[in-house]
């Protein structure tokens, strides 16, 4: 089936296409950083929208949210950012290459995601005998050292105002700051979620293949609040979920799977966690993170709950933020400004959490490539992007079969009106058969042409992109005809 | 009509209701800086989604985009930001706080956004006569200097890709660099425009009201690229166009009023300026800037074609960025890469362009406050957000009368039906009567209630939030009814 292979192919199809471009390309482009054109700029806002819908518009447990990107640095304190949100690098003495030391262990690549410094100390032995990827120079590394992955500016501009503040690393702390607040202002109970789709920001020593790791990425993220104890269910609910729904928006199952962290592999505070893999086409196919999934317990809660206990000591005593000592919580930390009271059953606890947390770019990735098809049509190569009609950028294309006899008014006018509801394109130029194929090659699922039949009897074609099937029906039915088979 | 004048009462309602909250509230807020909650995230979305609609999805002639914040720093060298975006300020030496100049003029606060140093010069005159805002004294102010209002961060991690960057402070330079890309990439022609939302950065010398100003907020942005010579009529024509867009959704017209520049307050670059302003509740009723129209001429284009031109130098001869000239341009600029060659009359040009650059932020803000509206129902005080159907956050809410008789069971059926076409919220806790009134404040459309009735007769009564008129229908009906009434 799916001939596209390499990674070339992939970038070479979005630029020429619009789908994704180097930023400032104009200049000679900036490393890590992409802009979605048109056509990717829909595709993406797809994505957001399917992610949405299946995540908050459809379940009656999880509300929305859209947090800022900076937050006060205490923030970062608490969740372990500012000390530990760090990579363990080491810095050839031959070349003055930077390298991430779990990098340098033959077999690792696969594991590219950010790790805790003190698992991957364990990769820091035997660095005499590792090989420099950038020079080739055997054992010439310095000691490892700590690399803070967070970018940091300054805010304000008066004396009393100003201060150092981070772009967030994930947008997951956003929620946690706002537990109490979704608690106060809405009706919901605990096993409840809060979801958010946004920027978030981390100064990758290496960034990898076009967009799937990039240091401003996008990030879908949910924190499910549940009653430890049930949090291994509902680990087990959100596993689930989150598979089908790459399942159901398109992607073959073949190139999904699953992987378990090993226990060795788990950040400390986390009592499981899962990736949803997917098959990308780096070198001979490369099963790579699409989503984590992980229980988080109470650790982020019982961490901001200990900040806001000891906020004012670090105000009052005019202490270095960057220097303090998280205190020891009281014995009755369950009580605290962020536990949570279930009336029903009369007791107070800090919940647990159970937190899916999904890349917006990598998925865009994810399922770009696994849409790309070509085939054989009478002879000549037919692209093809088998999208998802709810991910497909372009829903329908109207073209006049020719320019004339009235038929581009005919064609504009039915146009118009299908815009109303979805992205639709309108097309005069070139040849028909050509038309189809630029669609083809945008993954538009239907293309509907005016012709001279049109003029006799109001009835168009509607060619089906994946069959190239074509029907006639009444204009009047095109709407309604692609509502449904949408639907939108 | 609208009762709630005071900015502080805005504020309550959004914490209350949960629409927006205080950034990082648990370790007593970071200033400047909101998050949207449940009711404000979805009706941000709808704000953006609203915007897209209008400017991208129902026009054949615009197309989106979505670029990165992090740029390449020589986007913002060629488009004068990294020279001349700054605010001219003034600290007092009795208290130590920083003002910016063209503040200091009486009656100036009306012109709150940036303005250009070199036109804020004129305000520096008489400063030893001036009023510290601070502490009050007088004529104690530093000589003027520039305050720079770009945020900036280190990115990298090795000494040959490690790069000063700047957040963008506006998207617009996304749109200018990618205006080759699109040409490229997609079938375009002069006239067009492209498209965006996402955030920018400003790290403003003093912000204001609420989400009025922040140092983070989100921009709707869109460059359209026509012909010199019909600059003025595209100028005209986009002018009526956003004015309309927020009548369309329901801002009254008499809280809407076009503020043109003035001649000496126009950037040196803009041919024309015009602010469509909203009467907000600030003190007496304050008309601020929602949106500015400006025709930006060629500028932006012609300084990305010299900054492409002179790149080369910059980069061999090892020039420090920050302080490199712009070389002068050639005669033949007009024949440069960023031109654009119009095939049907032979010629080639740089396009002028018209930018409508609107605050997601400040019109969610506008949309809320607009909405707003209290009036006696029998004897008792009705507070109703008075949303256009395609802006509420919830469109339907669901009720089952009582909690028992099978009525939850059908109103859960129903709800869970409606949910996969838009938001939606179930609700079965308390009296009726609150319920409505709750949904009534969240500003939802339609109330459909599941009674005693409807277990004879299938029949539900559906209740229209601003007549709160009830009619029975089927309940196999609910879902067209709505979906017409609420255009979905």
């Amino acid at each position: 089936m799916a001939k596209l292979t390499k990674l070339d192919d992939i970038v070479s199809l979005c630029k020429r296409r619009g789908f994704i471009f180097q930023s400032s390309e104009i200049y000679g482009g900036l490393a890590s950083c992409y802009d979605y054109g048109p056509l990717g700029s829909e595709l993406k806002r797809n994505v957001r929208n399917a992610w949405w819908k299946s995540m908050v518009q459809m379940r009656d447990d999880v509300v929305g949210l859209d947090s800022s990107i900076f937050m006060h640095p205490l923030v970062w304190k608490a969740s372990g950012h500012a000390d530990k949100f760090a990579d363990l690098v080491t810095v050839c003495q031959k070349c003055n290459t930077r390298s991430r030391v779990d990098h340098l262990t033959e077999g690792a690549e696969e594991h590219t995601e950010h790790i805790d410094p003190e698992l991957a100390a364990k990769d820091a032995k035997n660095l005499d005998k590792k090989v420099c990827p950038a020079c080739g120079a055997v054992g010439k590394f310095s000691a490892p050292m700590e690399f803070k992955l967070m970018f940091q500016t300054e805010m304000g501009a008066n004396v009393d105002d100003q201060m150092k503040v981070f772009l967030r690393p994930e947008t997951a702390q956003g929620i946690f700051a706002n537990f109490r607040n979704v608690l106060d202002s809405t009706r919901v109970k605990v096993p409840f979620g809060i979801a958010q789709i946004g920027k978030s920001f981390r100064n990758e020593v290496t960034t990898k293949a076009f967009i799937f790791r990039t240091r401003e990425f996008e990030q879908a993220e949910m924190e499910f609040f549940c009653e430890p104890g049930t949090d291994e269910e509902w680990y087990k609910h959100w596993k689930e979920q989150r598979f089908q729904w790459y399942v159901e928006y398109g992607i073959k199952k073949e190139n999904l799977r699953f992987r378990d962290h090993d226990p060795d592999e788990l950040a400390h505070y986390a009592k499981a966690c899962v990736d949803v893999e997917y098959k990308f086409p780096f070198g001979q196919g490369d099963w790579q993170e699409l989503e984590g999934i992980a229980n988080r317990t109470d650790y982020d809660l019982r961490q901001h709950q200990r900040g806001m206990r000891t906020i004012n000591d670090w105000y009052e005593n005019g202490r270095d933020l960057t220097k303090v000592t998280l205190k020891e919580e009281a014995e009755d930390y369950h009580k605290g400004p962020l536990s949570f009271f279930d009336d029903q059953e009369k007791k107070r606890y800090i919940p647990y959490v159970i937190e899916p947390s999904a890349g917006i770019d990598r998925s865009t990735l994810a399922f770009l490539v696994d849409a790309y098809d070509e085939e054989e049509v009478k002879g000549k190569t037919r692209n093809v992007l088998r999208f998802h009609p709810a991910i497909a950028p372009i829903k329908a294309a109207v073209f006049p079969l020719v320019k004339k006899e009235g038929m581009p008014e005919i064609a504009g006018k039915l146009s118009n009106d299908l815009k109303k509801h979805f992205a639709c394109f309108y097309d005069e130029k070139g040849a028909v058969g050509r038309r189809y194929r630029r669609q083809d090659e945008a993954g538009t699922p239907y293309c509907v042409t005016v012709d001279g039949q049109t003029l006799e009897d109001d009835t168009v074609t509607v060619r089906e992109r994946d069959s190239m099937d074509q029907q006639r029906i009444n204009i009047d039915q095109v709407k309604s005809y692609l509502r449904e088979n949408l639907d939108i």
